[in-house]
């Protein structure tokens, strides 16, 4: 496989796909946005990156459509929504999708691959994307990136005889754009590595109110993020997930090094959106349950977070 | 025993202080208040109760004190500060609580009378008070009463020969004043049995800002709330506590017949008194692992509300 001169299909530009998009299209790819609050602002004003490191980022005009009906075919979809839109997204995707196109859920949560494959064509493959990165929407069309950036793939399924190798072409199309992306061996330890870090700091932020940077200066919320994390790990494990033995503690401190951070998860509570804890909570926590293994501070939270959102429905 | 004559003194009258008090020395007592904020307003106006059924309840004038050294000896001690009060209050029992005195411990949480005892002289008895009810304070030296209003008794240490005679004779005096009082066979039980209520409601009250009524109306806290429950069973059945095993689904009940009630602890963080993280979680989560049983949900409550309180110091 050979993605160098591959249509790019970007759906659902928040900060994710907007980030990504923008990346590829200013590298020379031809990106189509679909979008929706945003369509306007970004029609008139373009797309708009404010880069940690490289300053502000335009792409003006963008390839913006407010309808998938209208966009072209593409050998590659980003699928950059939030998960708690995707009972609606399949068939946009299959919409976008070219026949072999890769389809990449940049999504958070565990199991989405697994929900979307039954309504993809046999022939599309589906991957796990993983983006490790701080970013932030912070108007219409216009996204605050913080740190990182890194796009990290896992081949879910579809026809590929070498899942790994069409992964790696996808990687190395990503990387001309100085996209830093990797080749995962496997999305079930690919999801589950993210969670680690989501689990915590995505429902802690809301619960408590508090960036990263503010958890991770008191000794009581730092040492409940270790535990928390303790627990997914055992539930990656009872999954099959093969995690390295050291991952919480490099995650403690890498989260330590990055700037001041407000999770996603953070802003689509006080944005009052939904929050995306079937996802991000509910399918691992079945899913390690389904394998014998609880996660009652996880379970915890997710009830908390629960009973946060619908005390105020 | 006899403490038909008893003289009583209570320290500390906020709400618990307040409502037996009033009610002892309304029934003939002779009862002696030792306050602090509330004396102006308590030796101007005496002590009010807006009592659920029997409506206001004053005590005026009421026999109150500033100084435990202007106090008479007392022969029962109701002992009824806040325990993050209770490093300074040894002294002031010992002063106010005469000869072979009974020293009630009217507080929460756990191990409070064993970090007591070795400050008290041996002629002293100690006993642990349950008190079941719905009381809280609504200005200085007014208190309203919303439901319940039992005082159960554990004889934890001292002289008796036989404890629960005296506890016996202690509750006889307190039913004298209509106040609904059983002894109970041993403080670890009563102890444990009240944390199985405390324990979930009043720091999920701060961390939810939400009252029982709320957190029983949520089908997801009240499911968390069940399980924190099974948590403290457990740690409960490893320190020796005999409770019985249709003890949550009865509390469960109970609260859910409960007025709509906001716990002491709410009250304590709205009005930014210390909360009394000590006695209601530190100590009976470092019983219950000395004992090999973890309670991971009552772990990580104390962290969260750890967490709420030392951000906004």
């Amino acid at each position: 496989m050979d993605y160098t001169n591959a249509r790019i299909g970007v759906l659902g530009a928040g900060a994710i796909g907007a980030f990504y998009g923008v990346l590829l299209a200013r590298a020379g790819a031809d990106v189509h946005f679909l979008l929706r609050s945003d369509f306007v602002a970004a029609r008139e004003q373009g797309l708009v990156i404010e880069h940690a490191e490289q300053g502000e980022l335009t792409l003006n005009p963008a390839q913006v459509y407010q309808s998938a009906a209208d966009m072209p075919p593409c050998d590659i979809v980003l699928v950059c929504n939030k998960t708690t839109n995707n009972a609606e997204m399949a068939p946009l995707i299959n919409q976008v999708a070219a026949p072999s196109a890769a389809v990449v859920l940049l999504q958070n949560g565990y199991a989405v691959e697994d929900e979307l494959r039954a309504q993809l064509p046999a022939d599309r493959h589906l991957l796990a994307g993983l983006c490790f990165i701080c970013v932030h929407r912070k108007a219409p069309a216009r996204v605050c990136h913080q740190a990182y950036g890194g796009l990290n793939l896992a081949y879910h399924s579809g026809p590929a005889a070498d899942g790994a190798a069409l992964a790696k072409a996808l990687s190395t199309r990503f990387k001309a754009a100085a996209i830093d992306s990797h080749v995962l061996p496997d999305v079930t330890t690919a999801r589950w590595q993210k969670l680690v870090w989501n689990i915590p700091y995505n429902g802690l932020s809301v619960l408590l109110d508090a960036s990263t940077g503010e958890l991770m200066a008191d000794a009581d919320s730092r040492a409940l993020i270790a535990q928390m994390m303790a627990e997914v790990m055992a539930g990656a494990a009872a999954c099959g997930a093969s995690l390295p033995a050291d991952l919480v503690a490099k995650m403690l401190a890498a989260t330590e090094r990055m700037p001041d951070y407000f999770p996603s998860m953070y802003h689509d509570y006080a944005q009052q959106r939904p929050l995306e804890l079937a996802a991000i909570y509910a399918a691992p926590l079945k899913a390690a349950i389904g394998n014998g293994v609880n996660m009652p501070q996880v379970q915890m939270l997710l009830n908390c977070l629960r009973f946060k959102t619908q005390a105020e429905d």
